[in-house]
């Protein structure tokens, strides 16, 4: 037999198990007595005591005879228990948190299951970044599992990643523990285009997605704005049955949920679709199994102030859901595209994670029991759960000489130039475009703070080639200084834009020195900065609390020391990185035409 | 990578699917244009064109762009395309029909999928039979894949089947091609009688469903009228997630989907039980997505005079169920439960297993198609389909000396003894218990059949230890004769019933003579018989019609000839086999007190 103790444990689990239920001298752990079943399954609330013992239910209805002398029985009356609660989509890497603090600010809200797609580490790092996170599954008390990307970076023509992740790389990763899949099939987004213009790597999404499927793994799909033949071909590109987060209209979603595809409702700190999606359901009457809630980006202040996925829950009822349709879409729909057929419900044999809920339709988490034990009450962790350090593999990810000002120094003839110029959209990851007449001193382009037209950059800082795309941006409205991170989607190279080279220079050789991270820069001087040790992504030295603070001082620091305009500028920024998001970005490879495929030159 | 050939093969097929959704130069090799589109997935009713290649589903919608100058467009305006549907719980052994004969008869109604559990085989014959079935799985055009018993015979202590089959065959088994799981799990039926006689049962019940589960494999349970802890206990026996096809009425129906437990609604040709359990959809309006239809039992003239999913959904829809939803029952919902990801929907990237709806409803399948081949035109298979012969190696299952009269007899002292007698109930496994004063001859007990007391025998036929048990039964009303029959639920030894022993040990005989079948005598010679030379059980040498009109012949011998007033004497006689089923039943080991789990002798 395989995984002989494995198979024997479990054996004797289940025997525990039925001679609780069936000796008349055995009894319940712990029965949750007088509360309001939330059933997911028939989509009732109906008054069941709810038995347990070790980390499974028992029984979920009357468990009068599971009571003992010992058996702690806890008074839940005017209390709903739902089952815990699923994150299908998520990157922690958003969050700058490890997973270990991003759990200890999740699991009070009641979500004990999260799915993670590491493609930042993973483009910064590759397997060892993302076998690095896995491993850290392993040390957190609530149930997380990885997602991989089958590819990095998303577009090899025209950025540099870290390490480059193909078809080659799956038997290691999916071989994995902890690691159950592909992630977000990115380098499929834009069928048409790869399509025409890359088709090589089809090939090789193809050759990951059927092994995947081989293994019975999952294939998550990112299909933003794909309809008809581009949505079939997508989702025969990851192997048939498929998801995905990045649907923002009525129409997609309902071609979607009609395709097949589980449609992710995202409604994260940044992008909020869910409230769109959701009209195919409350307008349409479509049927909702496949669909589920899900965040994709949550910064760690939204985890402290808002909550989690019973936030997102309660945002979904007031859009007129009915309360246990809402919770079906966090719990037993998710549950059944993951095939995570040990929870989802609150049924006998299942995994004891419960959430006990004192409003449902605020959604109010009082307390929360990972497989059988109080793991939160009143938003507090109650689990031991000790900081969680990385190892140095991870870190010292930034290789890259300082830079001088010459280094990012657009050059041109005469007295003037046209410039290329990213327009920034605030809360998009879309952009515009502009050219505009820029005054040439010495040979080198002007930025034209004034009129808010700053220089950007982006500096390759693996290692690899060292290259720097350039290009003039708007809709920053800095007046003075510069700031840079090792945060930019999805390659993360070093993003630094700013009014003058000078600082921008040495807001990047900050960023290099502390092996990645944020800083802010003014007149030569570093302001305020963040280290991220960890693949120039996340810090491993900071809890949620201390994150949320230096990420409002930055913040604070950009809009008050240099007069910025625009809010979330590192959020902003990092986003400019983004190559599969058109209309201009910028990578380590030049300013890139994103709809044609194409590197421009930022002068006309 | 694992299976490189097979991941190979499948990367090239997504492949070529993009191809001839984005090149311009592609087409679908077939439309079905013009119909109504059955969306399971979202519950809906719409026009919209399906687009063809290979054996896969391109597009479902505008499919326009796929039509070439070699596409066929198939108009099916007025039309409705369902998936094909899927029978999740039969046996083929109750048709007698080998796989390819049921096939040929259930094809044509519209039924692509069939998951079927061989464990009357498994108990005649053990492994070697069920991978002899397994083997006919690839040579039939549908998807026919097997469940296998984790335990035969079901009661060890109280019969003897063919062979033993426990947790040490699961691996093999578990591996084998076209076996996908454990099958409706007997052995732990009757969870506190288990519980309390032969707990070394469910020990080794979790060993072996441990081991499916940490393969992925389904367990299908069997909680026949279990309710609470007795309930729990034996979905937790079965690893949690399970299926029952026993529930008889509402309430049953209620508390299982409220545990989790996937409704196999039963509707065959025996038992009908859908009509109760829907109940808990339509007057309570449950979540309908872990209820299933099934039909557990066809015979041979319901496959050709009724048809069979279909007519299933027929008479779903018939108590009050909508249409979509109806068929989701028998399609997506079924397809969910055992991780058939790749059909349940018509969607891109799904097998094109289409059913072509004249009347939605009657459910008058017009025409069938299996991987985008016409299979089946009003009720006529299209394809080729040669008859399948078994191998030698799971024939001559029958291993006993004839039997002579003495063998059969029943002995007593003195002029007068009390005979225990089943009584038979018509259309009912359940049997009731009577005890009688007959008259002794001789020494010999005397069958009474003046009162419709028959002699009832059952005979070891494996070779292993040659036993014979006796009782008296009730209900037949035979005149004359006997008859006798190879099929004997679980076990299926040779169950005989007759006024008069030697008649009785002519039957026996002749079926032996016979290598396994049915006989029916009077006056010591065979008036009818069918051979089933397969395990004792199923014929390769007959199809559909000729079994139906084999049998119906039978049927007619007994009523005709012998005097026999039960229809379906066959059936009912095999049930009276049953260990599991109260009160009295009969196997090689004697008169079964099947509530208190013990052997009775023949006479008080």
């Amino acid at each position: 037999m395989q995984n002989n103790v494995t198979v024997l444990k479990q054996a004797i689990e289940y025997r525990q198990l039925i001679d609780t239920l069936m000796a008349e001298d055995r009894f319940a752990d712990l029965v949750l007595s007088g509360g309001q079943l939330i059933n997911t399954l028939t989509r009732e609330i109906y008054p069941a005591d709810v038995a347990i013992k070790g980390k499974y239910i028992l029984m979920a209805g009357d468990a009068s005879s599971l009571i003992g002398p010992d058996t702690l029985v806890v008074d839940v009356t005017g209390r709903y228990l739902s089952p815990g609660f699923v994150d299908s989509h998520m990157h922690f890497e958003s969050s700058m948190l490890t997973i270990t603090e991003f759990s200890r600010l999740s699991i009070p809200s009641g979500t004990t299951t999260l799915v993670a797609d590491p493609h930042e580490i993973g483009n910064a790092l590759g397997p060892v970044g993302m076998k690095a996170m896995a491993d850290e599954c392993a040390h957190v008390p609530n149930h997380v599992q990885l997602v991989v990307p089958a590819l990095t970076p998303d577009c090899p023509n025209l950025e540099t990643a870290g390490v480059d992740v193909t078809s080659k790389d799956m038997p290691d990763l999916l071989g994995y523990p902890n690691i159950i899949g592909i992630g977000e099939l990115q380098g499929f987004s834009n069928a048409r285009h790869v399509y025409r213009n890359t088709p090589e790597i089809i090939t090789d999404l193809v050759a990951s997605t059927a092994y995947a499927r081989s293994l019975g793994d999952t294939v998550d799909g990112n299909a933003p704005d794909l309809y008809g033949c581009d949505l079939a071909a997508h989702i025969i590109a990851t192997g048939g049955r498929t998801s995905c987060h990045e649907t923002t209209s009525k129409a997609e979603c309902v071609e979607k949920l009609r395709y097949g595809v589980y449609v992710f409702m995202r409604e994260g700190s940044t992008q909020k679709n869910m409230a769109e999606c959701i009209r195919a359901v409350t307008e349409e009457g479509m049927d909702s199994r496949n669909c589920i809630l899900a965040t994709d980006d949550m910064v760690a202040a939204d985890l402290e102030n808002l909550g989690h996925m019973n936030e997102i829950i309660r945002r979904t009822i007031r859009q007129g859901v009915d309360p246990v349709e809402a919770i079906q879409m966090a719990t037993l729909n998710p549950c059944t595209y993951w095939g995570f057929h040990d929870r989802g419900a609150i049924a006998p044999g299942r995994l004891a994670d419960i959430a006990v809920i004192s409003d449902l339709q605020e959604m109010t988490v009082e307390a929360v029991f990972l497989e059988g034990k109080l793991a939160a009450a009143n938003g507090k962790l109650l689990l031991d759960l000790p900081a969680y350090t990385y190892p140095e593999s991870v870190k010292h990810s930034v290789h890259h000489a300082p830079l001088t000002e010459a280094d990012l120094q657009i050059r041109a003839e005469g007295q003037q130039a046209t410039g290329r110029c990213i327009v920034a959209i605030p809360d998009q990851n879309l952009t515009e475009c502009e050219e505009l007449p820029l005054r040439v001193q010495g040979g080198v382009v002007q930025a034209d703070p004034a009129n808010d037209v700053l220089y950007i950059a982006c500096v390759e800082r693996y290692g690899r080639t060292g290259g720097i795309g350039k290009a003039f941006v708007r809709g920053f409205g800095l007046k003075q200084g510069a700031f840079a991170e090792s945060i930019a989607h999805d390659t993360h190279n070093i993003l630094v834009t700013g009014t003058n080279l000078r600082d921008m220079a040495a807001a990047v050789n900050r960023v290099i020195e502390l092996g990645g991270g944020i800083a802010v820069v003014q007149g030569g001087r570093v302001l305020e900065e963040l280290a991220l040790p960890v693949g120039g992504l996340i810090t491993d030295e900071l809890g949620g609390s201390e994150v949320s603070a230096k990420i409002d001082s930055l913040e604070r620091t950009v809009t008050d020391k240099l007069g910025g305009t625009l809010h979330a500028p590192f959020m902003h920024l990092s986003f400019l990185g983004l190559s599969t998001s058109p209309k201009w970005k910028i990578t380590d490879k030049g300013l890139i035409d994103v709809n044609n495929f194409q590197i421009l030159d930022p002068i006309v």
